[in-house]
């Protein structure tokens, strides 16, 4: 109850960043674009987890509320660019922002949220906080770079580490390692260097769980494209380990899939290849990896909470933990 | 001298930010596109009002260096993604940054540059330089879209008045006011508010001249495609005043030359559009506008700039403002 309260806070503190009208109609029309993400009302699963770490840190759960909403103002431009340059369809159940206003206008609109993002960095004031966002939204885009290459370069061989390497940069970085040391910084403390190991094994887990439901889940609980992986061409671990699987000939044939750009690709082939690989094991083992890392990660985690003043905010981490990073869960 | 010294030191400043080689070589490929755009060498424009402004306001030149470079790394961004959201060919004489590495890699290397821009500011630690950054990138990226929702709805009833509020903020805010600004933030005084209209005026200024250059220079002067604007379907007050002196055909006919989108263009028809608007005396009366805003850029700046304690760099500042906004200085 108290953390639903305190999301919505994080949520009124970030759309009152956000300027409303103009004026000017297309100032007006800028606005609602910027407020289009924000509205859509994404899980919150990063500013719960900064919330409830200030709160395991022994500070009030408030004194979070303007650093959550910053990581939430930095997962919505992410998206918005993000979705440009994958080219999704949809974000959130309804048409991805470059589908609705073009690329240009999208990409503009990620730029103005980036700079809010921004304003509650430094309205929030906290010793630490923005020297973690630089590092944090660097690295971020260190992991990008690194999947749209592969993608740019039609690069099919990647190894687990490849794919490691560029998860922990992309997603595990500002999905739990931010979050949990945004939250200590928070309560005025250093982080425990430990919570960036427990963070990235915890983030690795949460996108391979991620990629595997995009491949096995229903619609109604998944809420994006299933078998969207395979429709844009993302490097998975999935994909990295059936593919090396198969024959030469059966590697051509699902690369012949898989390379060819979205809108030539034959819904047919996908779909068949979409019940290969679940036939071929690859799926249950990329599981199994991402079981191995979140034991890991929530191992470490819990050593380093129960030292601190929050147990209650702690068991919580520790639950949404197993929940985002757990098969079943 | 002193002020080429000093622009080296920007520039070193600058590129001590981008980070140089990683183990891992498509790292290595993306630091290289983070330091593509810088390396190409601009006119340093903005730096050096920064610097100028600085010792005009009393400080030593170097306390303006990490604001300076902050300045040219958001003009960098900013172009990478100008030059992906109007398609541009070229910057800076090589082809623009996502016609060599495509679209998505550069959106994203924008983004990467964005937050090195803001780790030069926080590093600057200058007292309001911050917020002047999050006003100047916000008011920026509102002009962006003004300029590029018209292309979007393929507008073309654009008056003076929306012309001159659209380049207000998408470039008089950041070439003139904010480097004025900035510099007298490095010496540890207040702005004078009349710097913020005397940069308006002479930003507009400029803005129009560079429009009057796109369709009249010598491309050896201008250093980029001549007629670029007409290519690009670009608002400009020319446009405007042009448009406004046509019969209804005669306007029909122009603007189906410029509403079709560039690939589809035919080289014949943009050359005889180009020659028309050169004999229709609308680009000498947009440069009348911008003589009109440049002289009571200069009076202000003037006025503000007499009454501080670096006059030699005063005096520098008025050459260069005269220089950037007045016809054939």
């Amino acid at each position: 109850m108290l953390e639903q309260t305190m999301l919505e806070e994080v949520n009124k503190f970030m759309l009152g960043l956000l300027p409303d009208r103009h004026a000017v109609p297309e100032l007006s029309n800028f606005y609602a674009m910027l407020r289009d993400y924000p509205l859509r009302g994404g899980k919150g699963l990063r500013a719960r987890l900064v919330l409830l770490s200030a709160r395991a840190h022994g500070a009030p759960a408030a004194a979070g509320t303007a650093l959550a909403a910053a990581l939430e103002l930095f997962q919505n431009w992410v998206l918005i660019h993000d979705d440009v340059e994958d080219d999704s369809d949809e974000r959130r159940g309804s048409p991805a922002l470059h589908r609705l206003h073009g690329a240009p206008l999208a990409i503009n609109a990620g730029d103005a949220l980036h700079v809010i993002m921004w304003r509650a960095v430094l309205e929030a004031n906290v010793p630490g906080a923005a020297e973690e966002f630089l590092e944090t939204v660097f690295a971020t885009a260190e992991g990008q770079h690194l999947d749209l290459a592969w993608i740019a370069a039609n690069r099919w061989d990647i190894t687990e580490h490849d794919y490691l390497n560029m998860v922990s940069r992309k997603t595990a970085r500002y999905t739990v390692v931010a979050p949990l040391r945004l939250g200590a910084m928070a309560a005025g403390l250093t982080p425990d260097p430990r919570l960036t190991d427990a963070g990235l094994d915890l983030g690795v887990a949460f996108q391979i769980r991620d990629d595997v439901l995009n491949l096995t889940a229903l619609f109604e609980d998944y809420g994006k494209e299933i078998g969207g992986d395979l429709w844009e061409g993302k490097r998975t671990l999935i994909l990295a380990r059936y593919l090396a699987g198969l024959t030469r000939a059966e590697r051509d044939t699902a690369l012949s899939v898989l390379a060819r750009p979205r809108p030539e690709k034959d819904p047919v082939a996908v779909a068949a290849l979409l019940k290969d690989i679940q036939a071929s094991g690859a799926i249950e083992a990329a599981q199994a990896t991402a079981d191995e890392h979140a034991r890991r990660g929530l191992e470490q985690l819990r050593a380093v909470l129960q030292g601190l003043s929050g147990q209650d905010a702690a068991e919580e981490i520790l639950a949404l933990a197993r929940q985002l990073a757990l098969r079943g869960a």
